[in-house]
């Protein structure tokens, strides 16, 4: 199993079919190098500009549409002092009437102390001057070209995966998406060093990171929708407006899961599900929402 | 401040303005207790029909239209060794074309041990004989008389509260309401031993309680909707339809409350929330759905 | 079959199990004056206050819960020359982000003449000088007591009818609402000279109004949402959020209908509506939207 | 302004960039031949595959990103004597619990009648022995090529049309798209021989047509969602979900249209809109719904 350093010479502001950036086999390790939401570098250089520029396509060999690919995220380190936010929340999750009185949104700042591992304002606000974050890393917006050829912007999410800002993406956590694409085409970007659920001010603290990741594919495994798993917990994620119709997909997915893997019938998959689900927000900003169906692994049967 | 024992000669499956069962001053303590969602009392005797029962309305003294009910969850314990729920998922958290192959829900029976504080099925299911479960009670429906002398079902919730069934409205939690009815006019029932998020098989497991609660009254102070406290959190809650209309009835509360509560500004209570608020969701089952904005203690200003 | 004068002492806010304010006989005819949605009465004079004051309830002789309702619109006339708007789209029909920009709204004032049937701004704005539109009378608010005793605001809506604002509830059709109180306890008001669809600029030309109404009991004839025909049409309504729930409840009731009324399979009835089905929207205002189905008389089976 | 018969030699399942298919000057026409949605020919020869096949791309010259498509629709002649249609209500147009007991849908033959203009069942269903609906051809999917390069399913829509199913887009019709790519690069296909609102079925009675447009640019004028006109009235159309989105969209853009064409202030044309706008339902089936704003050209001031 080799390691691949991958240097992006281009970046994308779609996820889609297109010729491959770096070819590696199944198992293979890839470091990159991300640029944040905006385009720029770790540098503070303008790479490329939005929506969310992708590092990719990584042709995975061996994967074939049917396959579903394994994202291993060994590790996120950011490369950066600084990142930014926007300033005020999404007219969208705010009662109309009362959205109309927020003031307009500015590009803010944060300081990222990579030795303390936290996040801070770099121009505090009053009240929030004694507001220091942990760092919490996570990957916004990744993904693998969709079915029929599509090349669908990063602004959104699909079954693909896409931008959907789910805050436990994020080191030591693995990832499964389906694959419609030969060599399942990963892209990967628009990484945050914190996040609130539902990304409610349009971003989480934007900034550059190197990312490790693992890819396998898995063979003979059918899946609709991106799947994951923590050290406590399984996941099954969907993506779609309203928030109801991402959790309907969310939740199906999972049923899908306790069936296949755990065994389960559809009774009793319910009757665990309904006394121990818990769902959480990705995004409820970008054009398809995105809800986590959410099952920690010690309620699960032993497989 | 006194405290009563309040047993209900009759049962109401609305909430609203009608004569007080039982008439309360300022701060005192009540201890009542509830049937389960079904009707059937404690010793398995239907003394009610669905839906959600609820014991009230409380009279407390003082309390006018434009004031704040604070309702404090002093303890919460089950009064009953068995619990029911459905069996299979609700249709409408299941993708449409999927939720056709469902079998149809029947009434399951849970075994509570009061003694280890556990809950299981009273016969276990293929891949669920080891699944033992925590009590973890809350309160499903409670509210008072919502404006202009409506009188709601319990089947569903509103700015009054309602049936809600949040897993955070548990024991040591405090509840406020805004008071639309003189006397407030508080009503609860619908407790369960443990319930997962958006009680989505149409129930947790639906038991009996002893509650005790102790009810207050807060002058000038405006809420739109229900706001919360727990040791941990503050939390806003938003009932309504889609997921997404209560998300923002939930966050623009929250927004109001960092405004008044924490002296926070519009920006500041966004770059807050952006980056730590944790969204959960009540019940995706009703006729409104509940969404509940939540911020950890910590990352508060001191007041 | 009687016809009675009704002119009410007092007024409603709230569609509900109360006293009756006049009792008739199964058939008999009721004409009655509505103050507008303000609570004005035609002499300018306020007799109420608002969400959309009703007058009744109306108390039908014989009618029991799981009959239906049958109101024949017979006539309405506008006993005012003026009538009012709101002046600006309602935020929640605008993209969020665009809605931030929309000036208040004011109250706007409109000539009715009676004698014309025309409809007018009473001060003309630019680009808007020679829009007069023809008087299109239809009744905003209307139906019966809701199931279990409750008492709904008039700003809703919801399987009793209630506030709607559809347009061709207007003269010579008739309605159909299932019954659950004994009595039906029929409410009205609320009635508008002329609408767009929507309501959303959340008003029609608000005026007063002498509405004649022929009430029957039909029994043995269960329905779910109201129902209604015209001249031209039949109707089925929903009452809901989002509009695609709405949508979902008049599509079924129409499913129901088109199988007791017209003896259609479920595919028969799916191959029809699918090639002439018609969708209208009623409000898309208030907390609840509504969606009218509505298919032509003439693509219809003959009974 | 030439003419051009465009016989295409593949068809597209994406509306995206790619290689023009024919390249036309502006104001040229074309006249062409579509499959139906399914991938048949006006012989019953399979040449493509769902979803929605699309005849296209064709490059405007002078076309530039920022520009208006102006595709007047001259007219439209199906060329089969069959059409296709599903025989089943979609689960997502009925309530939950009801979609359950629907029986399976199933592909379903329709004839035309090309002399007399109708459209009848091949195999009448009982109650609909006489059920002959008239010619009402449409395009179900047509547009140009998205933002960003992205390249989207012919399955859903969005700004640059795509899947809309939106009964007045026939003969006669005019529809302007924003232009995002270099030659606008048009697409079109999926044509109805008729359709009902919501195209609820799946489908409308699919089949085979040719196509006559004309494709003009229009530079210095901008618009975000797709515009129409017809005899009567001017139209403008959301695509998203849930219908409430949708319809967000469209009155946005009526609300640009009203202040760029007719001068119209935001209280004018809200005051106009609020008493004289028509919602249309495109589809409710696809992955984004789509609605219509639409209001009569009587009601608009002399440009």
């Amino acid at each position: 199993m080799a390691t691949h350093r991958f240097t992006p010479t281009s970046y994308h502001n779609v996820i889609g079919t297109m010729p491959a950036a770096v070819r590696i086999a199944d198992g293979d390790t890839v470091i990159t190098r991300t640029i944040d939401a905006a385009g720029y570098d770790e540098e503070g250089v303008q790479r490329a500009s939005g929506p969310n520029p992708m590092n990719g396509p990584i042709y995975v060999e061996g994967a074939e549409p049917g396959d579903v690919l394994k994202v291993e995220l060994l590790a996120m380190n950011p490369t950066r002092d600084s990142g930014f936010t926007r300033s005020v929340l999404a007219a969208n999750v705010i009662e109309p009437e009362v959205a109309r009185d927020l003031p307009r949104s500015e590009k803010t700042f944060w300081t990222i102390d990579r030795e303390q591992r936290t996040v801070r304002l770099s121009e505090p606000l009053a009240g929030l001057q004694n507001l220091i974050l942990p760092l919490d890393p996570m990957i916004g917006c990744f993904g693998v070209a969709p079915s029929l050829g599509q090349a669908i912007s990063t602004a959104t999410s699909g079954e693909y995966g896409g931008n959907m800002d789910y805050r436990l993406f994020g080191p030591r956590s693995t990832i499964w998406f389906p694959v419609f694409a030969p060599g399942a085409l990963f892209f990967l970007g628009d990484c945050h060093a914190v996040q609130g659920d539902g990304e409610i001010v349009g971003t989480g603290v934007e900034t550059t990171f190197e990312v490790t990741v693992r890819l396998s594919v898995e063979k003979r495994k059918r899946i609709s929708w991106p799947r994951a798993e923590t050290a406590d917990d399984i996941i099954t994620v969907g993506n779609a407006r309203p928030l109801d119709q991402a959790l309907q997909h969310a939740t199906t997915e999972m049923l899908h899961l306790l069936s296949t893997d755990y065994n389960l019938t559809k009774v009793a998959a319910s009757q665990l599900l309904g006394q121990v689900v818990r769902y959480d927000i990705g995004n409820v900003f970008d054009p398809a929402y995105t809800v986590a169906c959410r099952v920690a692994k010690r309620w699960l049967p032993v497989r």
